[in-house]
């Protein structure tokens, strides 16, 4: 139900999904009406791997969390997170209120064992046409460098689970590469990665700076929420800025239209690859069960790049990874009231 | 004798400012020689409005501060900021080392009453076609909420002179525009902003994200050193990362660059809107004199840019007027060691 578009987007985006993807099975939840209405639009009523589960409420982008959280329990998100929680659902994928995202997600499915904080993971892409992986985004405004430790962490896990790199490389964004620039934060973060990279247990690259990003200088950059953030949106804001210009010059005038007409194929290729619905899809890292969560304003092209990161994380167990990550480095969690179940517990499960 | 490319870079852009401003009087800081033989090149060297003032050593961007500062005492950076102290010169334009130009500047100049620490502030572009000004962007990586708002009075004192506008609008930057959102820092600082903007002395916008500096939302953003250099790093891999996709794109193949060349007006169009050059010039703000720094990487036509703000800067007499909002709000400057002069001496002198 959520996004800029709600199911306008979102079903067309499963059902193109379901299609491409024969062992991708989708739960679709929402107000049974709404979400059948938009399934005989699409002749997809009858799909043999779709089905729809009600849920009467929804959350919206101007909810505060304790609306989302205490009162609406039967809204679409929650519903869906139930789903996850119940083992019912392999993943759940979201286009709404981030931070009600999270809440929910965090009260029903609780912190991995050695997890303080989740964050939130997305893909930017950069010039090696590949993806560079950046957390937190926003999930943590105020960081203390056991927090960027346990993302560093988290983020390895998920590289190697998605791109199928057993040993991704880690990099602390600050504003220069050497050691003694910086913050407290990443001054002290950077020891804990290091120290890591010596017992060989995460490939830290070391500093990277704002341009690292684009330049794909390693697989992995992690910075503190709010850094993120607004790293994030700034490039995006950029983004649409330099669209806004490219696409008012070029329809000036009929000379101008004629040469972008000429050069079409190279146009096409220009907004492929610079496209960034196919980076969408976000990571609501350290929670015991997988969310994803889409861009708000993605169509349904870049909602389906969402579910087809949800579909692999779930297929190549991201959650055992993160977990087993977690247990090997940090055997006593500090957030009790997170997550109840010790290190100890875990591994006991993960070997029994 | 800075930058990536010196005196190729630095001399020529100097002869075609005083060529263009007849106001212009421009002192070429480095080894005579070397200088001179520069401007021989350029048939300037007799030029009336053109002068060399010898300088032995040069900063390296690999020298550290304890060198930069300590042993070289003669090089071109400190002979240049020198002659603003002396009063020989209205402002200092440097492409060199950032770090030893603000710690000679600061050492040299001292900073003005009521300003702690000073910031670096530079022009963004935005979708408006006119500059956002950000600060703090690099010089102090740990703040509190008291530096930021002097940044703030400083960035606005900048836009009043540089612009001509006389409340210009200042945006704090934050995860979300809601006064809930944010870190500790930005919480604290926006309730010193808004207290100013209840008395009149400064007109707060509230809370701006990443995506508002190129929106043009407010003529000022003000951050931290961490958060500003890495978005604007960011923002420069970025732009580099596009023009290089379109670079290769629109060459790839006959029709391409057929296409090109007709839409050749739309392209020179697009790179002037976003040329980076037209940007260049960041404000040392916050000293006892006028230092702008340039890109080390810009050209000619950049450098001049750098050139035409320190020149307007010192016509529009910047240093009163960010004296005299610091006068204002800070009666009691907190860091003695860097200013030993009061505010109320400095009220004195203005009115002597």
């Amino acid at each position: 139900m959520g996004g800029d578009h709600g199911p306008a987007v979102t079903i067309p985006a499963a059902v193109a999904f379901a299609d491409s993807e024969p062992e991708a099975e989708l739960v679709l939840v929402g107000p049974e009406a709404v979400l059948a209405a938009e399934l005989k639009k699409l002749k997809a009523d009858n799909h043999p791997r779709l089905r729809v589960v009600n849920a009467t409420e929804m959350v919206t982008m101007e909810d505060t969390l304790e609306v989302a959280l205490r009162r609406k329990r039967d809204s679409s998100m929650r519903v869906a997170i139930n789903l996850v929680k119940e083992g019912q659902a392999d993943a759940c994928v979201s286009a709404g209120n981030t931070g009600a995202l999270m809440a929910i997600s965090r009260y029903v499915l609780k912190t991995i064992p050695g997890v303080d904080r989740p964050a939130i993971c997305s893909l930017l892409p950069n010039q090696k046409d590949g993806p560079t992986y950046m957390l937190d985004l926003g999930a943590n405004v105020d960081c203390e460098p056991q927090h960027l430790h346990q993302f560093a962490l988290m983020g390895s896990a998920l590289v190697s689970a998605m791109e199928g790199k057993p040993r991704p490389t880690v990099g602390l964004l600050n504003v220069g590469e050497e050691d003694i620039k910086g913050n407290d934060l990443v001054k002290q973060t950077a020891l804990l990665l290091r120290a890591d990279h010596e017992k060989g247990t995460l490939n830290f690259y070391g500093n990277v700076e704002g341009d690292d990003i684009f330049k794909g200088t390693t697989d992995i950059v992690v910075c503190d929420g709010f850094v993120g953030n607004v790293t994030l949106k700034a490039s995006e804001g950029l983004g649409r800025f330099v669209k806004g210009v490219l696409t008012t010059e070029l329809k000036s005038g009929p000379l101008n239209m004629l040469g972008a007409i000429i050069a079409r194929g190279a146009l096409k290729k220009i907004s492929q690859r610079l496209n960034p619905s196919r980076y969408n899809g976000g990571s609501l890292l350290g929670l015991r069960g997988l969310v994803f969560k889409s861009h708000g304003g993605a169509d349904a092209y870049g909602y389906q790049w969402a579910i087809r990161r949800a579909f692999d994380a779930a297929r190549n167990d991201l959650i055992s990874r993160i977990s087993s990550k977690m247990a090997d480095f940090m055997p006593q969690p500090d957030d009790a009231a997170a997550s109840q179940m010790t290190a100890t517990e875990n591994i006991e499960q993960k070997t029994a």
